[in-house]
Protein backbone atom coordinates (compact mmCIF):
# COMPACT_ATOMS: atom_id res chain seq x y z
CA UNK A 1 0.00 0.00 0.00
CA UNK A 2 1.57 3.09 -1.24
CA UNK A 3 1.46 6.64 1.03
CA UNK A 4 0.33 9.85 -0.04
CA UNK A 5 2.53 11.40 -2.41
CA UNK A 6 2.21 15.46 -1.76
CA UNK A 7 4.49 18.35 -4.01
CA UNK A 8 3.79 21.36 -1.84
CA UNK A 9 4.84 25.14 -2.15
CA UNK A 10 6.49 26.73 0.76
CA UNK A 11 5.61 30.74 -0.49
CA UNK A 12 8.83 32.76 -0.30
CA UNK A 13 10.31 31.28 2.21
CA UNK A 14 9.31 32.83 5.21
CA UNK A 15 7.17 30.80 7.89
CA UNK A 16 4.75 33.75 8.30
CA UNK A 17 3.65 33.24 4.24
CA UNK A 18 3.42 29.30 5.15
CA UNK A 19 -0.37 28.30 4.22
CA UNK A 20 -1.39 25.87 6.79
CA UNK A 21 -2.60 22.74 4.67
CA UNK A 22 1.53 22.82 3.67
CA UNK A 23 2.53 23.49 7.45
CA UNK A 24 0.11 20.06 7.92
CA UNK A 25 1.25 18.00 5.19
CA UNK A 26 5.00 18.99 6.47
CA UNK A 27 3.58 17.88 10.20
CA UNK A 28 2.34 14.73 9.19
CA UNK A 29 5.01 13.76 6.54
CA UNK A 30 7.22 10.50 6.92
CA UNK A 31 9.37 11.67 4.05
CA UNK A 32 10.14 15.29 2.90
CA UNK A 33 12.56 15.70 -0.15
CA UNK A 34 13.86 18.64 -2.11
CA UNK A 35 16.33 20.57 -3.18
CA UNK A 36 18.93 21.64 -0.68
CA UNK A 37 18.40 25.12 -0.46
CA UNK A 38 15.22 24.93 -0.04
CA UNK A 39 15.19 22.63 2.55
CA UNK A 40 17.16 24.87 4.69
CA UNK A 41 13.77 26.95 4.42
CA UNK A 42 12.14 24.38 6.12
CA UNK A 43 11.98 24.36 10.25
CA UNK A 44 14.26 22.09 11.16
CA UNK A 45 12.11 20.44 14.04
CA UNK A 46 9.57 19.75 11.36
CA UNK A 47 12.08 17.58 10.31
CA UNK A 48 12.85 15.71 13.11
CA UNK A 49 12.87 12.06 13.05
CA UNK A 50 11.65 12.29 9.59
CA UNK A 51 12.99 9.97 6.41
CA UNK A 52 14.89 12.90 4.51
CA UNK A 53 16.48 13.10 0.62
CA UNK A 54 17.85 16.23 -0.64
CA UNK A 55 20.23 17.19 -3.71
CA UNK A 56 21.28 19.90 -5.29
CA UNK A 57 20.11 21.82 -8.38
CA UNK A 58 19.96 19.64 -11.59
CA UNK A 59 19.31 16.47 -9.27
CA UNK A 60 15.42 17.40 -10.07
CA UNK A 61 15.01 13.30 -11.56
CA UNK A 62 16.43 12.27 -8.53
CA UNK A 63 14.69 13.64 -5.76
CA UNK A 64 11.77 12.77 -8.05
CA UNK A 65 12.37 9.04 -8.32
CA UNK A 66 13.46 9.09 -4.57
CA UNK A 67 10.00 10.87 -3.76
CA UNK A 68 8.27 8.00 -6.00
CA UNK A 69 10.18 5.50 -3.94
CA UNK A 70 9.47 6.66 -0.42
CA UNK A 71 5.48 6.91 -1.57
CA UNK A 72 5.75 3.39 -2.83
CA UNK A 73 7.24 1.84 0.64
CA UNK A 74 4.25 3.27 2.36
CA UNK A 75 6.12 6.60 3.47
CA UNK A 76 3.65 10.01 3.55
CA UNK A 77 6.14 11.84 1.43
CA UNK A 78 6.21 15.53 0.71
CA UNK A 79 8.09 17.52 -1.83
CA UNK A 80 9.38 20.55 -1.43
CA UNK A 81 9.50 23.66 -4.15
CA UNK A 82 9.78 26.95 -3.24
CA UNK A 83 7.05 29.42 -4.48
CA UNK A 84 4.52 27.55 -5.96
CA UNK A 85 5.57 24.34 -6.64
CA UNK A 86 3.30 24.54 -9.98
CA UNK A 87 5.29 27.15 -11.19
CA UNK A 88 8.63 26.44 -12.33
CA UNK A 89 8.41 23.98 -9.35
CA UNK A 90 8.65 20.02 -8.94
CA UNK A 91 4.72 18.76 -9.55
CA UNK A 92 5.16 18.64 -13.47
CA UNK A 93 8.33 16.42 -12.91
CA UNK A 94 6.60 14.46 -10.20
CA UNK A 95 3.66 14.14 -12.31
CA UNK A 96 5.50 13.16 -15.48
CA UNK A 97 7.67 10.77 -13.36
CA UNK A 98 4.10 8.89 -12.43
CA UNK A 99 2.98 8.96 -16.23
CA UNK A 100 6.19 7.17 -17.35
CA UNK A 101 6.13 4.62 -14.51
CA UNK A 102 2.72 3.91 -15.18
CA UNK A 103 2.16 4.86 -11.57
CA UNK A 104 -1.07 6.97 -11.84
CA UNK A 105 -2.95 4.81 -10.31
CA UNK A 106 -0.94 3.26 -7.91
CA UNK A 107 0.44 6.75 -6.36
CA UNK A 108 -2.09 9.39 -6.20
CA UNK A 109 -0.66 12.70 -6.22
CA UNK A 110 -1.67 15.88 -4.70
CA UNK A 111 -0.57 19.33 -5.20
CA UNK A 112 -0.86 21.99 -3.02
CA UNK A 113 -0.42 25.36 -3.64
CA UNK A 114 1.90 28.29 -2.40
CA UNK A 115 2.17 31.85 -2.78
CA UNK A 116 4.56 32.46 -6.24
CA UNK A 117 7.63 34.29 -6.17
CA UNK A 118 5.94 36.71 -8.87
CA UNK A 119 3.29 37.54 -6.03
CA UNK A 120 5.67 38.28 -3.45
CA UNK A 121 7.83 40.52 -5.50
CA UNK A 122 4.88 42.38 -6.75
CA UNK A 123 3.49 42.85 -3.10
CA UNK A 124 7.13 44.59 -2.06
CA UNK A 125 6.98 46.79 -5.34
CA UNK A 126 3.46 47.64 -4.84
CA UNK A 127 1.29 46.87 -7.04
CA UNK A 128 2.60 45.98 -10.66
CA UNK A 129 0.80 43.16 -11.63
CA UNK A 130 -2.60 44.16 -11.84
CA UNK A 131 -3.08 44.05 -15.34
CA UNK A 132 -2.98 40.82 -17.45
CA UNK A 133 0.84 39.86 -17.03
CA UNK A 134 2.97 36.89 -18.50
CA UNK A 135 5.90 34.89 -16.27
CA UNK A 136 8.69 33.92 -18.04
CA UNK A 137 12.10 31.61 -17.02
CA UNK A 138 15.20 33.04 -18.62
CA UNK A 139 16.88 29.75 -18.36
CA UNK A 140 17.80 28.27 -21.34
CA UNK A 141 18.29 24.58 -19.13
CA UNK A 142 15.24 23.40 -20.88
CA UNK A 143 14.04 26.23 -23.32
CA UNK A 144 15.99 27.43 -26.24
CA UNK A 145 17.16 30.37 -26.31
CA UNK A 146 15.46 31.77 -29.54
CA UNK A 147 11.87 30.90 -27.73
CA UNK A 148 12.73 32.89 -24.90
CA UNK A 149 13.27 35.70 -26.66
CA UNK A 150 10.34 35.19 -28.97
CA UNK A 151 8.09 34.92 -25.72
CA UNK A 152 9.73 38.20 -24.42
CA UNK A 153 8.52 39.79 -27.50
CA UNK A 154 4.67 38.07 -27.37
CA UNK A 155 4.32 39.61 -23.98
CA UNK A 156 5.73 43.10 -25.14
CA UNK A 157 3.43 43.16 -28.05
CA UNK A 158 0.47 42.16 -26.26
CA UNK A 159 1.41 44.96 -23.80
CA UNK A 160 1.41 42.34 -20.92
CA UNK A 161 3.53 42.93 -17.62
CA UNK A 162 5.88 40.84 -17.86
CA UNK A 163 7.57 39.03 -14.81
CA UNK A 164 11.44 37.14 -15.32
CA UNK A 165 11.96 34.01 -13.69
CA UNK A 166 16.03 32.89 -13.12
CA UNK A 167 17.10 36.04 -14.75
CA UNK A 168 20.32 35.31 -14.42
CA UNK A 169 23.38 32.64 -13.31
CA UNK A 170 27.11 32.52 -14.35
CA UNK A 171 26.38 30.81 -17.80
CA UNK A 172 23.90 33.10 -18.67
CA UNK A 173 25.01 36.74 -17.65
CA UNK A 174 23.31 38.42 -21.10
CA UNK A 175 19.83 37.46 -21.20
CA UNK A 176 18.16 39.90 -18.84
CA UNK A 177 19.97 42.83 -20.63
CA UNK A 178 18.21 41.65 -24.02
CA UNK A 179 15.08 41.15 -22.47
CA UNK A 180 15.46 44.76 -21.21
CA UNK A 181 16.41 46.46 -24.22
CA UNK A 182 13.47 44.67 -26.34
CA UNK A 183 11.16 46.07 -23.41
CA UNK A 184 13.06 49.37 -23.51
CA UNK A 185 12.27 49.78 -27.20
CA UNK A 186 8.74 48.99 -27.44
CA UNK A 187 8.06 50.66 -23.90
CA UNK A 188 10.48 53.56 -23.50
CA UNK A 189 12.89 54.17 -20.98
CA UNK A 190 10.41 55.48 -18.25
CA UNK A 191 8.98 52.37 -17.94
CA UNK A 192 8.66 51.42 -14.25
CA UNK A 193 10.61 48.23 -13.61
CA UNK A 194 11.39 46.74 -9.93
CA UNK A 195 13.94 43.79 -9.40
CA UNK A 196 13.28 41.68 -5.76
CA UNK A 197 16.01 39.23 -4.27
CA UNK A 198 15.12 36.87 -1.80
CA UNK A 199 11.68 38.14 -0.95
CA UNK A 200 10.71 37.97 2.89
CA UNK A 201 13.85 35.84 3.95
CA UNK A 202 16.49 38.44 5.86
CA UNK A 203 18.29 39.31 3.32
CA UNK A 204 16.17 40.73 1.13
CA UNK A 205 16.73 43.83 -1.42
CA UNK A 206 13.71 45.37 -3.27
CA UNK A 207 14.97 48.05 -6.36
CA UNK A 208 12.33 50.02 -8.10
CA UNK A 209 13.37 51.66 -11.14
CA UNK A 210 12.84 52.57 -15.06
CA UNK A 211 14.05 50.74 -17.88
CA UNK A 212 16.02 53.66 -18.57
CA UNK A 213 18.08 53.95 -15.07
CA UNK A 214 17.88 49.98 -13.86
CA UNK A 215 21.28 48.09 -13.75
CA UNK A 216 20.78 44.35 -14.92
CA UNK A 217 23.54 43.72 -12.63
CA UNK A 218 21.07 44.24 -9.79
CA UNK A 219 19.80 40.27 -10.42
CA UNK A 220 21.15 37.23 -9.70
CA UNK A 221 19.26 33.43 -10.21
CA UNK A 222 17.26 34.70 -7.05
CA UNK A 223 16.10 37.60 -8.40
CA UNK A 224 12.55 38.46 -9.56
CA UNK A 225 12.16 41.05 -12.21
CA UNK A 226 9.13 43.05 -12.77
CA UNK A 227 9.02 45.14 -16.01
CA UNK A 228 5.59 47.43 -16.50
CA UNK A 229 3.17 47.40 -18.97
CA UNK A 230 2.53 50.59 -20.98
CA UNK A 231 0.42 51.95 -18.34
CA UNK A 232 2.47 50.97 -15.46
CA UNK A 233 4.03 54.14 -13.63
CA UNK A 234 5.70 54.82 -9.99
CA UNK A 235 3.99 55.89 -7.47
CA UNK A 236 6.01 57.36 -5.02
CA UNK A 237 8.74 54.53 -4.24
CA UNK A 238 6.18 51.83 -5.54
CA UNK A 239 5.08 50.68 -8.90
CA UNK A 240 1.43 50.88 -9.96
CA UNK A 241 -0.40 49.20 -13.06
CA UNK A 242 -3.61 51.06 -13.03
CA UNK A 243 -6.55 49.11 -14.47
CA UNK A 244 -8.59 52.13 -15.25
CA UNK A 245 -10.95 52.82 -11.98
CA UNK A 246 -10.38 56.30 -12.20
CA UNK A 247 -10.91 56.65 -16.13
CA UNK A 248 -14.44 54.84 -15.52
CA UNK A 249 -15.31 55.89 -12.14
CA UNK A 250 -13.50 58.53 -11.02
CA UNK B 1 -1.87 59.68 13.34
CA UNK B 2 -2.98 57.31 10.78
CA UNK B 3 -3.62 53.43 11.33
CA UNK B 4 -1.60 51.14 8.92
CA UNK B 5 -3.23 49.95 5.86
CA UNK B 6 -2.67 47.21 4.64
CA UNK B 7 -3.96 45.30 1.42
CA UNK B 8 -3.94 41.33 2.04
CA UNK B 9 -5.58 37.99 -0.07
CA UNK B 10 -7.86 35.79 1.86
CA UNK B 11 -6.21 32.87 -0.87
CA UNK B 12 -8.81 31.00 -2.30
CA UNK B 13 -10.70 31.37 0.43
CA UNK B 14 -10.30 28.08 2.71
CA UNK B 15 -8.37 29.13 6.25
CA UNK B 16 -6.06 26.39 5.47
CA UNK B 17 -4.87 28.26 2.39
CA UNK B 18 -4.63 31.78 4.44
CA UNK B 19 -0.89 32.43 5.44
CA UNK B 20 -0.12 32.97 8.42
CA UNK B 21 1.39 36.41 8.02
CA UNK B 22 -2.54 37.57 6.65
CA UNK B 23 -4.51 36.08 9.22
CA UNK B 24 -2.12 38.09 11.83
CA UNK B 25 -3.07 41.03 10.16
CA UNK B 26 -6.95 40.52 10.57
CA UNK B 27 -6.39 39.77 13.95
CA UNK B 28 -4.35 42.86 14.75
CA UNK B 29 -7.17 44.79 12.30
CA UNK B 30 -9.45 47.52 14.56
CA UNK B 31 -11.34 47.87 10.74
CA UNK B 32 -11.64 45.70 7.67
CA UNK B 33 -13.30 46.59 4.67
CA UNK B 34 -13.62 44.64 1.26
CA UNK B 35 -16.43 42.91 -1.49
CA UNK B 36 -18.85 41.77 0.08
CA UNK B 37 -18.76 38.18 -1.16
CA UNK B 38 -15.16 38.03 0.40
CA UNK B 39 -15.86 39.16 3.49
CA UNK B 40 -18.05 36.24 4.11
CA UNK B 41 -14.61 34.15 3.49
CA UNK B 42 -13.67 35.14 6.53
CA UNK B 43 -14.00 33.26 9.76
CA UNK B 44 -16.56 35.51 11.45
CA UNK B 45 -14.83 35.30 14.66
CA UNK B 46 -12.18 37.05 13.03
CA UNK B 47 -14.67 40.14 12.41
CA UNK B 48 -16.13 40.51 15.82
CA UNK B 49 -15.79 44.21 17.78
CA UNK B 50 -13.90 45.66 14.58
CA UNK B 51 -15.13 48.40 12.23
CA UNK B 52 -16.33 46.65 9.25
CA UNK B 53 -17.50 48.31 5.50
CA UNK B 54 -18.35 46.19 2.67
CA UNK B 55 -20.23 46.18 -0.64
CA UNK B 56 -20.95 44.64 -3.80
CA UNK B 57 -18.75 44.49 -7.01
CA UNK B 58 -18.20 47.63 -9.02
CA UNK B 59 -18.01 49.44 -5.60
CA UNK B 60 -14.43 49.49 -5.03
CA UNK B 61 -13.91 53.26 -5.56
CA UNK B 62 -16.13 53.44 -2.14
CA UNK B 63 -14.60 50.55 0.02
CA UNK B 64 -11.22 52.39 -1.25
CA UNK B 65 -12.31 55.69 0.04
CA UNK B 66 -13.54 54.37 3.33
CA UNK B 67 -10.39 52.24 4.24
CA UNK B 68 -7.99 55.26 3.91
CA UNK B 69 -11.27 57.09 5.84
CA UNK B 70 -10.45 54.30 8.40
CA UNK B 71 -6.91 54.65 8.48
CA UNK B 72 -6.95 58.69 8.52
CA UNK B 73 -9.26 57.71 11.71
CA UNK B 74 -6.26 55.83 13.56
CA UNK B 75 -7.45 52.03 12.68
CA UNK B 76 -5.32 49.67 11.67
CA UNK B 77 -6.93 48.97 8.36
CA UNK B 78 -7.11 45.37 6.50
CA UNK B 79 -8.54 45.76 2.74
CA UNK B 80 -9.34 41.95 2.25
CA UNK B 81 -9.01 40.94 -1.80
CA UNK B 82 -9.92 36.92 -2.88
CA UNK B 83 -6.47 35.07 -3.90
CA UNK B 84 -3.31 37.92 -4.42
CA UNK B 85 -4.30 41.42 -3.86
CA UNK B 86 -2.33 42.13 -6.36
CA UNK B 87 -3.55 40.09 -9.30
CA UNK B 88 -7.02 41.72 -10.42
CA UNK B 89 -7.15 42.79 -6.64
CA UNK B 90 -7.34 45.61 -4.51
CA UNK B 91 -3.88 46.69 -3.84
CA UNK B 92 -3.32 48.70 -7.27
CA UNK B 93 -6.42 50.63 -6.49
CA UNK B 94 -5.78 51.50 -2.99
CA UNK B 95 -1.95 52.48 -4.05
CA UNK B 96 -3.93 54.85 -6.66
CA UNK B 97 -6.09 56.59 -4.20
CA UNK B 98 -3.12 57.43 -1.82
CA UNK B 99 -1.38 58.98 -5.05
CA UNK B 100 -4.10 60.57 -5.86
CA UNK B 101 -4.98 61.84 -2.76
CA UNK B 102 -1.66 62.85 -1.87
CA UNK B 103 -1.23 60.80 0.71
CA UNK B 104 1.44 58.53 0.18
CA UNK B 105 3.25 60.14 2.90
CA UNK B 106 0.97 60.26 4.86
CA UNK B 107 -0.69 56.23 5.07
CA UNK B 108 1.92 53.64 4.95
CA UNK B 109 0.54 50.84 2.59
CA UNK B 110 1.46 47.59 2.96
CA UNK B 111 0.74 44.91 0.81
CA UNK B 112 0.19 40.92 1.82
CA UNK B 113 0.80 38.44 -0.67
CA UNK B 114 -1.90 35.49 -1.22
CA UNK B 115 -1.94 32.09 -2.64
CA UNK B 116 -4.23 33.27 -6.61
CA UNK B 117 -6.44 31.93 -8.32
CA UNK B 118 -4.43 30.87 -11.10
CA UNK B 119 -2.16 28.49 -8.33
CA UNK B 120 -5.17 26.89 -6.83
CA UNK B 121 -6.35 25.74 -9.90
CA UNK B 122 -3.28 24.49 -11.42
CA UNK B 123 -2.95 22.45 -8.35
CA UNK B 124 -6.19 21.03 -8.91
CA UNK B 125 -5.90 20.62 -12.19
CA UNK B 126 -2.32 18.66 -11.84
CA UNK B 127 0.40 20.93 -13.35
CA UNK B 128 -0.40 22.89 -16.03
CA UNK B 129 1.16 26.01 -15.56
CA UNK B 130 4.98 24.56 -15.51
CA UNK B 131 5.96 26.45 -18.44
CA UNK B 132 5.92 30.14 -19.16
CA UNK B 133 2.60 31.41 -19.25
CA UNK B 134 0.05 34.44 -19.37
CA UNK B 135 -2.66 36.03 -17.29
CA UNK B 136 -5.38 37.48 -18.80
CA UNK B 137 -8.64 38.87 -17.61
CA UNK B 138 -11.97 38.33 -20.00
CA UNK B 139 -13.64 41.57 -17.98
CA UNK B 140 -14.15 44.20 -20.49
CA UNK B 141 -15.21 46.82 -17.56
CA UNK B 142 -11.72 48.32 -17.13
CA UNK B 143 -10.40 46.78 -20.89
CA UNK B 144 -11.55 46.89 -24.14
CA UNK B 145 -12.22 44.02 -25.83
CA UNK B 146 -10.04 44.16 -28.70
CA UNK B 147 -7.22 45.28 -26.37
CA UNK B 148 -8.15 41.49 -24.69
CA UNK B 149 -8.75 39.60 -27.77
CA UNK B 150 -5.20 40.70 -28.96
CA UNK B 151 -4.01 39.61 -25.75
CA UNK B 152 -5.28 36.41 -26.33
CA UNK B 153 -3.69 36.28 -29.99
CA UNK B 154 -0.38 37.69 -28.48
CA UNK B 155 0.05 34.74 -25.99
CA UNK B 156 -1.08 32.06 -28.28
CA UNK B 157 1.64 33.12 -30.52
CA UNK B 158 4.20 33.10 -27.70
CA UNK B 159 3.12 29.61 -27.02
CA UNK B 160 2.50 30.92 -23.52
CA UNK B 161 -0.06 28.73 -20.94
CA UNK B 162 -3.04 30.80 -20.66
CA UNK B 163 -5.18 31.61 -17.23
CA UNK B 164 -8.37 32.84 -18.12
CA UNK B 165 -9.87 35.10 -15.23
CA UNK B 166 -13.62 36.46 -15.25
CA UNK B 167 -14.56 34.23 -18.20
CA UNK B 168 -17.86 34.60 -18.12
CA UNK B 169 -20.93 37.46 -17.04
CA UNK B 170 -24.40 37.59 -17.34
CA UNK B 171 -23.39 40.13 -19.65
CA UNK B 172 -20.45 38.77 -21.45
CA UNK B 173 -21.88 35.09 -22.87
CA UNK B 174 -19.30 34.91 -25.64
CA UNK B 175 -15.32 36.12 -24.56
CA UNK B 176 -14.49 32.87 -23.61
CA UNK B 177 -16.06 30.98 -26.62
CA UNK B 178 -13.87 33.10 -28.66
CA UNK B 179 -10.77 32.67 -26.86
CA UNK B 180 -10.98 28.85 -26.62
CA UNK B 181 -11.18 29.13 -30.78
CA UNK B 182 -8.61 31.44 -30.85
CA UNK B 183 -6.36 28.67 -28.87
CA UNK B 184 -7.98 25.67 -31.19
CA UNK B 185 -6.94 27.45 -34.26
CA UNK B 186 -3.19 27.41 -33.41
CA UNK B 187 -3.03 24.71 -30.98
CA UNK B 188 -5.23 22.11 -32.08
CA UNK B 189 -8.50 20.30 -30.55
CA UNK B 190 -6.50 17.96 -28.50
CA UNK B 191 -4.74 20.54 -26.27
CA UNK B 192 -5.64 19.99 -22.81
CA UNK B 193 -8.18 22.62 -20.89
CA UNK B 194 -9.08 23.09 -17.57
CA UNK B 195 -11.81 24.51 -15.63
CA UNK B 196 -11.49 25.10 -11.79
CA UNK B 197 -14.90 27.05 -9.86
CA UNK B 198 -14.72 27.42 -6.71
CA UNK B 199 -11.47 26.09 -5.73
CA UNK B 200 -11.03 25.00 -2.29
CA UNK B 201 -14.33 26.05 -0.86
CA UNK B 202 -17.26 23.48 -0.39
CA UNK B 203 -19.02 23.92 -3.90
CA UNK B 204 -15.47 22.97 -5.81
CA UNK B 205 -15.71 22.02 -9.31
CA UNK B 206 -13.19 20.75 -11.32
CA UNK B 207 -13.27 20.00 -15.08
CA UNK B 208 -10.27 18.15 -17.30
CA UNK B 209 -10.66 18.51 -20.96
CA UNK B 210 -9.52 18.93 -24.36
CA UNK B 211 -10.20 21.94 -26.38
CA UNK B 212 -12.09 19.80 -28.85
CA UNK B 213 -14.46 18.85 -26.11
CA UNK B 214 -15.15 21.34 -23.44
CA UNK B 215 -18.03 23.65 -23.30
CA UNK B 216 -17.81 27.37 -22.23
CA UNK B 217 -20.87 26.53 -20.52
CA UNK B 218 -18.85 25.30 -18.05
CA UNK B 219 -17.68 28.74 -16.67
CA UNK B 220 -19.31 31.33 -14.93
CA UNK B 221 -17.27 34.45 -13.17
CA UNK B 222 -15.95 32.51 -10.29
CA UNK B 223 -14.13 30.00 -12.76
CA UNK B 224 -10.55 30.34 -13.55
CA UNK B 225 -9.44 28.43 -17.60
CA UNK B 226 -6.29 27.22 -17.91
CA UNK B 227 -5.49 26.66 -21.30
CA UNK B 228 -2.53 24.42 -22.20
CA UNK B 229 0.75 25.37 -24.50
CA UNK B 230 1.51 23.22 -27.44
CA UNK B 231 3.59 20.65 -25.49
CA UNK B 232 0.99 20.34 -22.48
CA UNK B 233 -1.01 16.62 -22.53
CA UNK B 234 -3.53 15.09 -20.70
CA UNK B 235 -1.72 12.87 -17.91
CA UNK B 236 -4.21 10.18 -16.86
CA UNK B 237 -7.21 12.54 -15.29
CA UNK B 238 -4.51 15.45 -14.78
CA UNK B 239 -3.09 18.35 -16.86
CA UNK B 240 0.88 18.01 -17.29
CA UNK B 241 3.14 20.69 -19.36
CA UNK B 242 6.46 18.72 -19.22
CA UNK B 243 9.45 21.13 -19.11
CA UNK B 244 11.49 19.01 -20.75
CA UNK B 245 13.64 17.11 -18.54
CA UNK B 246 13.09 13.79 -19.22
CA UNK B 247 14.58 15.42 -22.90
CA UNK B 248 17.64 16.48 -21.50
CA UNK B 249 18.50 13.85 -18.79
CA UNK B 250 15.84 11.26 -18.80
Amino acid sequence: MSGRLTVIGLGPGSSALLAPMALSCLVQAGAVVGYDRYMELVDPDLLKGKTLFSSPMKKEMERTAKAVEFALAGLDTVVVSSGDSGIYGMAGLVLEYLEREELLDTVELEVVPGIPALCAAAALLGAPLMHDFASISLSDLLTPLPTIMKRIRCAVEGDFVIALYNPKSRKRDSYLGQALAIATEHRGASTPVGFVRNAYRPDQDVRVATLGTCDPEWADMLTTVIIGNSASRLAGKKILTPRGYFEKYG
